[in-house]
């Protein structure tokens, strides 16, 4: 007798991404060849960085021109002027600034390190940068609206990131965007095991899912930017990945 | 073609632990019940309130007598001032505190809120509290020699707990104890899909697997505190989840 199961897949084979390429057509190529039957309740999470090179991205660092406040950063935190400029230009607001470190919130609200700003594992030359994706839910809407389309099922999209975090070490799987998933599920109310309304608990169910697909990314040595998830109980109303990023006046942290 | 898999299965029909309750005869009746064959590299994830709940880590309020810094406390933060005080028993330090809030630094190093004392979903009156398990790496590591040993493999083990996060809304899983996992998996130096070394990346492989365990957990309304975890590639270093907890004079957000 099995218990419930979560199966976490990553989609084999997904070619390198290039600006303009169209992910919906990578993914269902990548479906096929695993030979996955997508049904409704399935989620496919997306590698953020596949999503910005699609999106195209990009920026080199010899057009970009550090502003004053940039070299003044830079010179503290032991940074390239021209990297803190494109930090700066993705903020909202400088939280935290060390040696070789730049806590900020990007304009999509996140709090994370260098506005997500990244020059790891894209082709070319070490002076091009990757930016976040533009409107992260809208695109997963997209991309759940096509492969909704396509398959005739009603399932759910992320795009995962990995973000440091307070007081504990390493990186972990966020959710930076999110369509058909219940990314912030509310248990205020439901009964505990003994009956008892629970107290307020909101379970942010997008990141861990993210989490789960993010673990998996990280195990092939090639990349693995796309994978299928199949057996989580959607249960709550969906919602999305903005819902997981918590108001400034209810933020201590800040 | 399927691509590389990471399953997460809970076992079924654990029952409900009591004080002096044998985890390791538990978990190896529920891999029995399940119909699992142990392999290495398997990992069991265990809920932190079994743990806790074995342990015997109970707490009648009616015992407590709450100092004058807990009533101040609870005065500001509208907490029952006993609740406060075995909150204070349990940490080194509190962080932050607003009214229902309290956040601190547990005594075994891990910021969260009020210590992780809670009251859901233990048996009997609402005046019984539960604490964190006493040593959980030590916990894991007792666990794994136990079922290594019965079953004749090399698996890892966890210890999840739930925790809230500075900047996003909702709980996630996260790891309070470990054994047979690279807890803390460095990724200094591994190259990147163009072959450049990678720049400074830890990833905290631990939370990220307590994470998924924590998303199958809450799926059942009866409660699925064990999960087993099959396809994770175990590599780098293995270490315990205290080398999870940012050391304070590294931590920007304390």
């Amino acid at each position: 007798m099995s218990g419930p199961t979560i199966t976490y897949s990553a989609l084999p084979e997904i070619p390198l991404i290039k600006r303009g390429d169209d992910l919906v057509k990578v993914i269902t190529a990548g479906i096929d060849r695993a030979g996955i039957n997508l049904r409704t309740g399935d989620i496919i999470a997306v590698a953020q960085k596949i999503v910005s090179k699609a999106q195209g991205r990009f920026i080199d660092l010899n057009d970009v021109e550090p502003s004053p406040r940039a070299i003044e950063i830079a010179r503290r935190t032991k940074k390239d002027p021209r990297f803190v400029e494109v930090i700066l230009s993705e903020s909202e607001e400088v939280l935290r600034e060390r040696e070789g470190i730049l806590i900020v919130v990007h304009r999509h609200g996140f709090v994370m390190a260098n506005a997500g700003v990244d020059h790891s594992n894209v082709a070319g030359d070490e002076d091009r940068l990757l930016l976040l994706p533009e409107d992260p839910d809208g695109t997963c809407a997209d991309i759940k609206a096509a492969l909704d389309n396509k398959f005739g099922v009603d399932i759910g999209v992320l795009i995962n990131d990995s973000f440091g975090r307070a007081w504990r070490n390493g990186v972990v799987g966020v959710a930076l965007g999110a369509a058909g998933v219940p990314s912030l599920r509310d248990m205020v109310g439901e009964p505990d095991l003994f009956g008892r309304p629970m107290r307020v608990t909101q379970v942010a169910v997008a990141d861990e899912l993210s989490a789960g697909a993010s673990l998996l990314m990280g195990q092939g040595a090639e990349g693995l930017p796309v994978v299928h998830i199949r057996g989580f109980k959607r249960s709550g109303k969906t919602c999305v990945a903005a819902s997981l990023i918590r108001p400034k006046h209810l933020d201590l942290f800040r």
